[in-house]
């Protein structure tokens, strides 16, 4: 009997995969529009539409070792709980000695794993794709708030280690603090290398899917209207391929299915997922 | 120029207003399909469909003096501190010596109504429709959730204070208790006349729109197959009507937007709102 | 090469069929929520799914003699030239001897149709379905509009002959006025029964789906809950049909398909077509 | 860490389980508006919103013995080979000594089911809820479709072995056929009380979603106006499990998600599956 | 009590702001899809998502003179009464020395805007950016339709004050005329700069969002492929604030939300309503 | 009575009208997301809000000899029967001379299409627009599927006589092949005149609308982000257009309208069809 698991990419991986996939249904800080907890899901359920092969990166997952690990059981309206119990799976998986890649719900699941994962790689970098700076010291009063957490890993990891592409959106406060700081560039594959030239150590990829065009991806929270499309990202992604930069973990957030009837948003998470992969060393 | 306002059937009502409507957007602890935070916006704009005239109850809110006083600003991913600033408002409106409607929002928010309305009228007696019991002990390790709210109101009411109507969903042990302490009661005229019999005191009248068949309002965060049709309520809230008994405050929870592209949802939860207000005494 | 005709349950019929069916995509009035435009299309898209029988009816449509005329194309914004246009059609089709079913559009097209009715029907009576009465001498000013069209059809027939069913929403005034002039019935098998043995003569017959619960025919432009289910109508249809009584014109309005995307209100309002030209007097 | 597997109701049961549930992805004969592939999966996450209690039924899931065996992938534009492999299916599990609770999928995936189950549970009765007769000898020239599949459950069973409940649609030829041979019983618990007077044996129970009102079920391929509400079909269930009759097979059939982006017909096939289970036997 | 005005971008401004916001909720003549009537509503309520501050511009509304009027009260079924009342409230608004950013609602709101403009700035010029030519002498008969809106303007202003962007859609007819009196420049900053070159005097500025290829604006009546994103947009309008050409009147029209469940082109009306009150001198 | 007839772009043309319009309702092997059984019926409804001119291509539809044949009515469940019909079908459209173009459908009614179309168009080549390369063996064991219809005409064509454009998804193998053959091109004006100049002999055209970008495109049923859009695709048909090589058939696929609620992918399937006609050489 042959059966359908509902996993990524039909990978289910073993205990000794190096790679490994892990839901975060978690939204509860999202002040607009709420769904990303369902961003997982539908991540996985519209990977079964793609091929595992990218000919954009010449990479296929066909029989690569990656351990799909389901989803976290979250609770909702507990902010500090939530994160908490995600920061001690990240570590926990750390632990078995795998690389993790992260399937949101909203952007405050990055300030656990991005917290886990530096405890692990020493000189972690941070790039961070996004139309939104989330920069802000707190929002409608806290601290801990999908607007917020690039600036609470700024605190932890210092400005010198974040580097944010394709942002469009934010205060005039928040652009000139990117313009202090030299954070921001461009979402091209210049861009990725200009900004890997600054660094070296081990990279932390937080993809927000609002980076994208919301006609490209019109089922997340926070749509902000010129963005980027598939094609410029597979271009950063083969950026990074190319530079052999090691990927010590990466996550996918922000996917919104319900605001999306038609699934392009979530076909398109999947894409970036897989491409993610691809770039983190899966290999058939 | 005449301009069309965003309020609730089009009243506005002045200083003196005796009633006031209030929009609580939060659904912060929502664990299944959120949204409800967008309840009283699409209250609002579906109200403009409605007349003010309710043959059933034969009253009309033309002319009526109630305030529409638009929808707090609350923060997310912190409960307490949520509910914290809608039993300040609460209170607030209370001091001015109106009675209030609120329009939610996910269920928690009647928690901190209620308390705030039992502090100005001894003696409240909580009438509770819903498809859930909502008496858990906690959800998921909090106890501030939707799915507990009506035991927290037991906490503070105590269990012969509290009459629950259209119950059909929930553990068999929260069933048991139900039966032991007698709460439940069929979502009749004839099951308001039964409750009623049994306490004196000022009402306070709380409506879950999933205590609806999910084909009548199927725009709520957990559907629950079984529920009753907009006649069987107005056979309620006509009861009630009769009964003379006094109103002390009202909300409509749980109407979550997103899921019912038809807006059929928002038209009965407005439907409902009004009616609640004929109740609560407005007239024109 | 066997073709799918767009055409109202594959019934053509021929230039000697006495029934036929005319589209009116006009909604130019619609105050609320636009789309009656479509119902025609929907109406014949929909009834491909249905069977040409009818078990509670016991009557078949499967070879009967009913010439689909297609749909008319009519203006927007100019609701005068509309309405004589939609006249003008239906007096081209009584010359032709037939007796016509109309699919709305709009309400206010029943105003065109049982003027034109009338003219060869003496004694004419409007049997008028609706949520509302319909009964406003103006809205905003228009006295064309789909809130005014059955004080239209009042003026010419006068008020003792239009019996009204169903009706659960209108002003205060209009509730008056209906229980002053007794047009107004219970939509059941009972209802019809009492309003037939007022009257003799032929019948026009003018169903606003939003008769129907918001729950069976969400896709409307006025939704009100409250409302009845499908065997409720066809229980008032099948009344009829045991009376014998001449069905001289028809009409089934306001569905708006763009307001439901499970398309179930265009279903509905297909089978209440097919119901409709069995009571007429189609039979295979 | 806390996974949450994509199982219904949390159930996984284990080798030794008396009950399996297996999802059928398959509609490539449905004719009208396809989508019931996609049941199976839509159905496992509706349950999450219930709970394992039934008042009704007064059974409870928590802790019972059900395996939930996924899905089976089926190929598509050849029948006769996908419903090889679903008889092929239930035969292994048969041999297993477990009884299978189906999710389909369109109906047509009855005939190998029953037909497997017939081999294992001698005199077997099939009882049909559903709003067609699906009685036709084929359907545009097939035999197999989901038009046809009762007719070809007749044909191995014999029409005094199928009782039919809530049919309110089919050619007049088949509502003859129903006549003649006693099939068809109204869907209530009276419906089912004498339907069982007349037989003794194992049951196969095959619940065509659309027997419930397009209001209840609008996520259905062929919806059809006048179906029953839940109310009703719990009414049938208590009666049957009060009847004490061994159920030897059951399966949920024709839920389109893609047509109600409420999910309110999702979350009805989930409670009506966990009934069914209920019904089977599982108690926790 | 912090309440939640449903304003645009959270500015309401004073009796002396120099700048002030209307919605027109018009769609009477639309012959194809409506729904721009729920436009003004819709930007309002997507423009809580989006930030003051334009970093391509680099304006920011935080703090600016903005009065927010509301919506108009319009009557459907008579166009001339309705662009009657349009045309005098412009007049009302320019009286009180208020320049006017106008939510649409259809194109044909456009007209009496323009011409109400016209009259307090002499030499007034319109820049129109649209898929269509909107050229037509008149449409199924009617001269006063949305299709004819630009030539209704070119016979108030003649063709010498007529600049059109992005028109990609018209009859051979409507391309032969632009061609003949050069109305018709690529949407580009380059295009504008090569019109404005041509005039003296203050522009009003009309963008029907149906300029933009439906992928990004989705949620309009009539969508035509091979239209503009939102950074050769904001190009435009960064030339349009570079020239410090004078901004008279301004539109947006054509949006219609029901089209589009994600809610992305609601979001792209509000960011380029945002943008025209920056062009239009509104600083912080 | 001026009627809507429901025919493509309002072209009926006549007994002796050259090119002919076919509609291909059939979805039988779709694995994924079904539906494209409603694309012939949602390009014409879409066809009535386009001009019949092309401004890209100067070339007009209006008056021009086009017949619309309606749609073929096809059984599903049994491929090769389906297949059959359509193969009939075309060949009886090429006996009176006729030029066909096909409205799908999913992508394998190119099969039959393509076949019938070689046997009267000696040396016929195949350009292939598409995001798949459709090259499988076979799929799930099915010869006859979606993703093997290109195997399946190169097995009757020969590699050689077919040309592919806009491929981006494929397994690694597919890409090799496609390497080896050399049958890929850019989806470019560049592209399209490379590939002509490699052959004589006139052109079949299928046009699988998922080469187009998901944004521009969601309706379909296998997305895949990174394609082009309508400027890009209307440069290559402005490139055979300009070759003046003969266009013996055509066929635009696997438009899925259920999951689009906004319709611009029938929009644009509807444009791309327009366009098509212009290249086979219609003309007012």
């Amino acid at each position: 009997m042959k059966i359908l698991p509902p996993v990524f990419l039909e990978l289910r991986g073993d205990a000794g995969a190096p790679l490994a996939v892990l839901g975060l249904p978690y939204d509860g800080t999202c002040s607009y529009r709420p769904g990303s907890r369902f961003g997982p899901r539908a991540i996985r359920d519209a990977s079964w539409g793609l091929e595992t092969y990218s000919p954009e990166l010449d990479g296929d997952l066909q029989g690569s070792m990656v351990a799909d690990l389901g989803d976290l059981d979250l609770p909702f309206g507990n902010t500090e709980r939530a994160l908490g119990e995600i920061g001690a799976a990240a570590r926990e998986v750390a632990a078995l000695g795998k690389r993790l890649l992260c399937l949101g719900g909203e952007h405050l699941v990055t300030l656990p794993l991005a917290e886990a994962c530096r405890e692990v790689h020493e000189g972690l970098v941070l790039l961070h794709f996004d139309a939104h700076s989330d920069l802000r010291e707190d929002y409608l009063g806290e601290r801990l708030s999908h607007a917020s957490v690039i600036r609470r890993c700024v605190d932890r990891l210092g400005p010198d280690r974040v580097c944010q592409f394709g942002v469009r959106s934010g205060t005039r406060h928040e652009f000139d603090w990117m313009r202090e700081h030299g954070t921001l560039y461009p979402a091209t594959g210049e861009g990725v290398r200009r900004a890997l030239a600054r660094f070296d150590g081990p990279v932390y990829l937080s993809v927000d899917l609002d980076v994208f065009d919301p006609s490209v991806v019109p089922g997340t929270g926070t749509p902000e209207p010129g963005g980027i499309d598939y094609r410029r990202f597979v271009e950063c992604m083969a950026e990074l391929l190319t530079s052999g930069r090691a990927i010590a973990g990466a996550d996918v957030v922000e996917l919104s299915p319900p605001y999306d009837p038609s699934g392009i948003s979530a076909v398109l998470g999947a894409k970036v997922a897989r491409d993610l992969l691809i770039v983190m060393g899966a290999r058939g």
